[in-house]
């Protein structure tokens, strides 16, 4: 963590005013001591390799080099993993973790043109092959004699899977499916590493046999020759060009046309197609869920990462740079004097626990629904679902707002590529897009608080998650006053949102008087994702209060002290965010207002200078931050000419394009 | 405009629905026939020229081929200009409105490493010349003889202009000034072109005269030697790395180590150095205004031009995407059906045009207050000042949201670089900082408001875009109810911000009590930057009630329509974004926001088949937006495979990666 360079006096003087163990903190927010030497011990292991290293930033290379790199990179980091697992540490989990989730997104910082094959080819073949198909599939893909995709989302075709157009039609003669993209928009588009990476892609086509369709189903197509990875007669493939970010992933294309595979290739754990065509549906399955609800609680810790190392940047850089003075004739002050500064950093700094801990809790509540699933009880699982897509869109969307701001605060030099951010923000951002488009999230959620409603208004008990709405019914909140506490800001969002839930359930009905149900759902649809975010800022703090409540009781006073702080903050702010909705249906009045205003203003003084042992206790290594201007040792100057040096342009004094371009031209009118 | 493919029907049956003629609101929007010709003629000029076309998408290339190609058409780009100017088509304007304006940047869309020198090097010796100076060398500068670029902003120094460090001593044995870089932070940092491409720059230094500091003045240094381009003795000079846009602009660094300039380099129109080293101070001048507000009337446009790209793109592709049905068993509408869609891009529609009214309104109030100065009444000066900041940062902060809500709009294709929004969003959040940085903005305002705040008090006239506050003091709007209308909406915006600039004063006041005024302001930062956040929305708002009142007495009824439509929504919509300040300080209700729903619900509904007439109306050529998913003919989905095939890698079916890399790993574990 601490780098061999001096530190910066300006950061060293601020580390010695914070009040509590930072050791502490990294303990108790990643669970124990030993997740934490678990983590530096990986980091290290990855992070000391020099072949793994850059020697020129990425961001320089041509297209086409960043991706020649990152297939040496994947290949080395899948090799390393292997020599974990033969000095016996982790099995399948490790490439879960370091692939799939937090702790390698936060390795690697780049993604990796072979994660797919890890976290979703394989799992795809445990999940919904026989284990005839396992025996023949599993351990060539486990050893990468094979490498493989998941080839669902086409060119035409995202979140509405059954609009999905790929076909591979059952001919009994042959014993064999026909693969065709009967047009354009069915072209698989998407998939990582389909571009030029992956031989292999299960892929997800509309059944047909015996002229009948039978819905979407999965199938193991190869898709290159083994020996020359030249696609094979009938696949039209390549990648789908660049992006804002996650450029070394290697998205594909794919086009079918008359590819045939054989029956076999179907994977039939589930439905299944007999020989003679006939078709045999699967028993209806509620395990799919298990998939989802892992993919959004990874989601919801890798927001908490991703903000924690752009927090971390803008905090020791604004506790480092000197600009504009408050009082005449002193010298500049540390930006982070600027009280406009800390609000635009430590309430970001409070999402990263707030995110943290509810994804936490997220699966917890997973676990004990599961654990009721196996006793035959399926009660809790729509409002698991309502729960997840709603954390999923606003967690997503404020994190890159969040990330963005951090950005901002840090001036020009965060604009800079060396400075950290782009990479972040490019990760960020696209997560509000994938695994459920965060506008359909909302809109799923509030179709569950209706229902919701419904139920409490004919009497029926509500599970947890949604229960306010029966004390709101029963009258028992509605005409509380506003109470300045994170559980009093917390009543005051459970109120704001069953009358919001009211109010819009209430334009439902009025709609439905002259239009269909559906199309009344959406002439609300504005109103409903105010609903369903209001339900949701109020599950995050009240999971927040829960779980800190309880996992602050072994610590010392002083972190607890400033994991109080931090929740308070965290409920302050938020309160002033929604001031609209508080005083439009929880009976916040101006002087409330105020209060709260003057509360937020104590608390950043209050945390100004503990603050940096939260951003300290996030244990980034410089490596991981990537970031001249988030160094450890705070020298930003130094690193940011060391990085504009490591440009290829300044490798030579006088670029060709004077000799070709410039000189002529500026001789041209002597 | 028209494209030689056939039309997407999709889209050719929503023109059809268009009820006012898209060429009359074009020519209302660029303000006449003759400049919509203008700025056709010159689109054409530059656009058919095939040199100045990428055959390989930019993006592809590494960092130093973008270079040597931006290199090579900025070349191009001066002698088409000369072309045109040898027809006898504009002077230096061209120059300014082809490199510096509006119409520039969207032809050219990607900045270029020599516009510093025709927008600032040029018009900084022109400004701070003595006619010798001028004599020496405007025809060489003018020529491109040589080039060059405004070396200001400092590694350690931006917002801060005082702070800066480089030196400029005078040595009267010499007659020379010696440039001396002292420090790090005192390395010059950001200047376009400097790193490779400019051989000379103004540099603004601390001037050193017997034994005197005299403040920071404007020196022409020569930094690379005019035949072979190398840098001169003393001087380190590069580029400062790739950015997250704006990576043809070449900025760099600077940096002197006892670099000799001649006396006459010192540009001495105001200060004056003689040659035994007396200092003779410059008369106090107020002409730097002038420039000032050409930037930020700039930078206003820019945001309504590149908003209305970004909206053109998300609108035209939201009427030929088709995705998630609303009513079950029907096919997937297009994504422009849901109403939650609407709304994600009809009010950006509507601020284009709100920016655009507003940039104009600006420069007339400028050119106003310069014709009173010329008068000697500098009253006004403050005022437009004060506007202009709080203009600049509402404006840029906007645009970057509203940017970034068009492509999420779009799902995922719109993450590709091919859909455009990236390079938009590059450029527009550049400018949430350059310039002056937002929040330094909004509290350069808000000091200007609490003066005014403080002069109402005292019974003094204020000038017209505060007498609002008078207004209120005499008690004249406190308890006027809240009307929905735009006028009635703009006054509960002039009530929420007066009191609010009341409340933030009280709590200065009562700060001041023991604090210093500096640190009063400092710690009541928050509450300033909502104030001056409510007035220049009050301001914007009034703008153009004002100027689209004036400016469609002679229009179409029903393009008259459209605009009223599309300032309502504008309103409905800014209001329901503040409900929290319009609820606490302008007598708004709970049933005013549900009539506000109603009417923002009733207004995306009028304006759904009008809407496309806007955007085409913009008049952005396909080349212009540069977008996949925006074309004037809708072909999206081969527009996108097109585009992908494009891509380098998808030149050749086998990456030499896999020989490399992927296929020994493969064949490890067999």
């Amino acid at each position: 963590m601490t780098s061999a360079t001096k530190v910066n006096p300006d950061l060293s003087d601020e580390r010695k005013k914070v009040e509590f163990d930072v050791e502490e903190f990294t303990n108790w927010y990643y669970k124990g001591a030993e997740n934490v030497a678990e983590k530096r011990f990986l980091e290290n292991f990855f992070l000391s390799d020099p072949e793994l290293e850059d020697k020129v930033p990425t961001s320089y290379l041509s297209h086409k080099e960043k991706y020649e790199n990152a297939v040496r990179k994947a290949v080395l980091v899948v090799n390393k993993i292997k020599e974990l697992q033969a000095d016996g540490r982790g099995g399948v989990d490790i490439y879960m973790a370091l692939l799939g989730g937090t702790l390698g997104t936060a390795i690697f910082r780049e993604a990796n043109p072979i994660t797919v094959h890890f976290v979703m080819f394989l799992p795809a073949i445990m999940n919904h092959g026989t284990s005839d198909q396992q025996a023949e599939w599993i351990s060539r893909a486990w050893n990468c004699n094979i490498i493989g995709t998941y080839a669902q989302t086409e060119l035409g075709h995202g979140t509405y899977i059954r609009g999905l157009e790929t076909t591979a039609t059952y001919d009994p003669k042959s014993k064999e499916f026909i693969l065709n993209s009967p047009n354009l928009t069915s072209y698989k588009w998407w998939p990582g590493g389909l571009g030029h990476t992956t031989n292999y892609a299960i892929v997800i086509a509309q059944l047909h046999s015996l002229g009948k369709c039978h819905g979407i189903q999965p199938f193991i197509v190869q898709l290159r020759d083994e020996e020359t990875h030249m696609p094979l007669k009938g696949i039209k493939i390549g990648e789908i060009g660049n992006k804002v970010g996650m450029n070394t992933v290697n998205n594909g294309f794919l086009a079918f046309d008359n590819v045939r595979i054989p029956l076999k290739n179907m994977l039939m754990k589930n439905a299944k197609v007999l020989e003679d065509g006939q078709f045999i549906k699967p028993k209806s399955s509620v395990l799919t869920y298990g998939t989802m609800m892992f993919v959004r609680v990874v989601i919801l810790k890798d927001m908490a990462s991703y903000l924690s190392k752009a927090v971390t940047i803008a905090l020791r850089y604004s506790m480092v740079r000197r600009q504009s003075p408050i009082e005449p004739n002193k010298p500049e002050p540390k930006i982070i004097e600027h009280v406009t500064q800390q609000y635009k950093i430590f309430p970001a700094i409070a999402k990263v626990i707030v995110f943290k801990i509810t994804a936490e809790f997220l699966w917890d509540m997973y676990n004990q629904v599961t654990h009721d699933l196996d006793k035959g009880d399926l009660e809790r699982l729509p409002e698991l679902h309502a729960i997840s897509c709603c954390l999923k869109a606003v967690c997503t969307n404020e994190a890159a707002q969040a990330v963005e701001i951090c950005r901002l605060s840090t001036g020009g030099h965060g604009y800079l590529n060396s400075a950290g951010f782009q990479d972040i923000y490019g990760m960020v951002t696209a997560a509000q897009t994938y695994e459920g488009e965060n506008t359909v999230m909302f809109l799923q959620t509030a179709r569950y608080l209706i229902k919701c409603w419904e139920k409490a208004m004919n009497g029926e008990k509500l599970t947890p998650t949604v229960s306010y709405l029966e004390n709101f019914i029963k009258g028992r909140n509605s005409r509380q006053s506003f109470q300045n506490s994170p559980s009093g800001i917390l009543k005051a969002f459970q109120l704001a949102a069953a009358k919001k839930i009211a109010e819009s359930n209430k334009h439902l009905e009025e709609r439905k008087k002259y239009l269909s149900p559906e199309e009344a759902t959406n002439q609300t649809g504005l109103e409903l994702i105010n609903a369903s975010e209001l339900h949701c800022q109020a599950f995050l703090l009240q999971a927040t209060i829960e779980v800190l409540e309880d996992s602050t009781k072994q610590t010392s006073l002083q972190l607890r002290s400033v994991l109080k702080d931090l929740l308070e903050l965290y409920s302050v702010d938020l309160a002033l965010r929604y001031t609209g909705s508080l005083l439009e249906f929880a009976n916040m009045t101006s002087s409330d207002i105020e209060f709260l205003q003057r509360s937020l203003e104590a608390l950043l003084k209050k945390l100004r200078y503990n603050i940096l042992g939260i951003v300290d206790g996030f244990d980034h290594p410089d490596q991981i931050l990537g970031s001249v201007l988030g160094t450890y040792d705070g020298n930003v100057y130094e690193n940011l000419i060391n990085a504009a040096m490591k440009s290829p342009l300044n490798q030579e004094d006088v670029n060709k394009s004077f000799h070709l371009y410039l000189k002529p031209f500026m001789k041209s009118n002597l």
